[in-house]
């Protein structure tokens, strides 16, 4: 039985929502983006700052971090500088968040989603690897920009925009923190084209996955 | 029901075993390297011939090929001159397997495994694309050397040597052959780790699919 289940995913794929089935149906908790709010809590640091460190990598934010001449704040306010631990912020927020995964993860059943979870959960000391199941969520382009055109009700043209460069930004992070490649095969167990399997149907799998092995 | 599955696998996954499980239990014809004597008879080329041009594309074999300097024969001796068709001899041999997988998927229900048959159907107009369900199986390196260790008596070393170069020669077949890049998950419907999720389980999985989708 696998208590803890990590879900990267593409942009548009479904991988949120079928994270989500996947969380009700097994009983487990659910992890997305409140995890920033716990690692704004650990670390010191606000959650708008996370928020836009997680998001901004690419461009001169993170020169800037790296540099030591960003500013952060925890009131919400991101403008006064700081830098207590002697670590450049981005690293502070990627520990921040590392903490807060794996105490998750020890604490009870989970899914959670992004935030390079299998990475840090396949390092960890802490966690019986047996527990762990990584899955990734992808999907054809088609597929991908409508569902980013129902959702957030934006032209095709700019749901192509978008979905290329969320997910510019998501392999950015993930390969600045980890030592891996963000949607490589060799960090996950297994991967799911949501727009042939289908959203349900890729859940189901998920489940008895978790279930059978 | 998908009554075409193509199985792309890493050298020593299980992937050919796996896609021999998954067409015994679905009740499917099984293609490999029967595939290599069909095109032989297609195209007039000696089964040796292609053999070696399926597996000798990174060396200077296809720069002879393509200058039309290379050796191929009908008798199984690979050295008469041949190139009756106009076309350089790996794009001749390319194309009578294209026409044999196109043939046997036309026929019967079937799993084929490699040479290039998730493209190769995904493209082909014959196919009723619903029908068509493309796996990618790949496997931790472990458990790779293992699995080669064991059934063909290598040393630990040589069957890495030989898992890298084998998988090197086929990305690199792929690559040359088709507009898409071997392994990337675009081309797939699914990609199962056959290490952590088992060589049975991906069998059983493959089979669920086949039959739910």
């Amino acid at each position: 039985m696998k208590k803890i289940i990590t879900i990267s995913r593409e942009y548009g794929s479904g991988g949120r929502l079928i994270g989500k089935m996947v969380a009700d149906q097994l009983g487990y908790e659910f992890y997305d983006r409140e995890i920033i709010d716990m690692a704004a809590k650990e670390s010191g640091l606000s959650a708008e700052f996370i928020k836009k460190t997680e998001q901004n990598l690419s461009s001169g934010w993170l020169y800037n971090l790296l540099l030591g001449t960003s500013y952060a704040g925890t009131t919400g306010n991101a403008t006064q500088p700081v830098g207590q631990q002697g670590l450049p912020l981005a690293d502070q927020v990627f520990n921040a968040e590392r903490k807060v995964i794996i105490n998750l993860a020890k604490d009870k059943p989970c899914v959670i989603v992004g935030r390079c979870a299998d990475y840090v959960l396949s390092t960890a000391e802490e966690i019986n690897q047996s527990e762990l199941l990584n899955v990734f969520i992808y999907a054809d382009i088609d597929a991908k920009v409508k569902r980013i055109e129902e959702i957030y009700k934006e032209s095709e043209g700019d749901a192509k925009k978008q979905i290329i460069q969320t997910d510019k930004r998501r392999a950015n992070h993930y390969n600045t923190f980890t030592e891996n490649t963000w949607g490589d095969r060799k960090n996950y167990d297994m991967m799911i084209n949501s727009s042939s399997v289908g959203i349900e149907a890729t859940a189901k799998w998920i489940v008895e996955l978790a279930k059978k092995s």
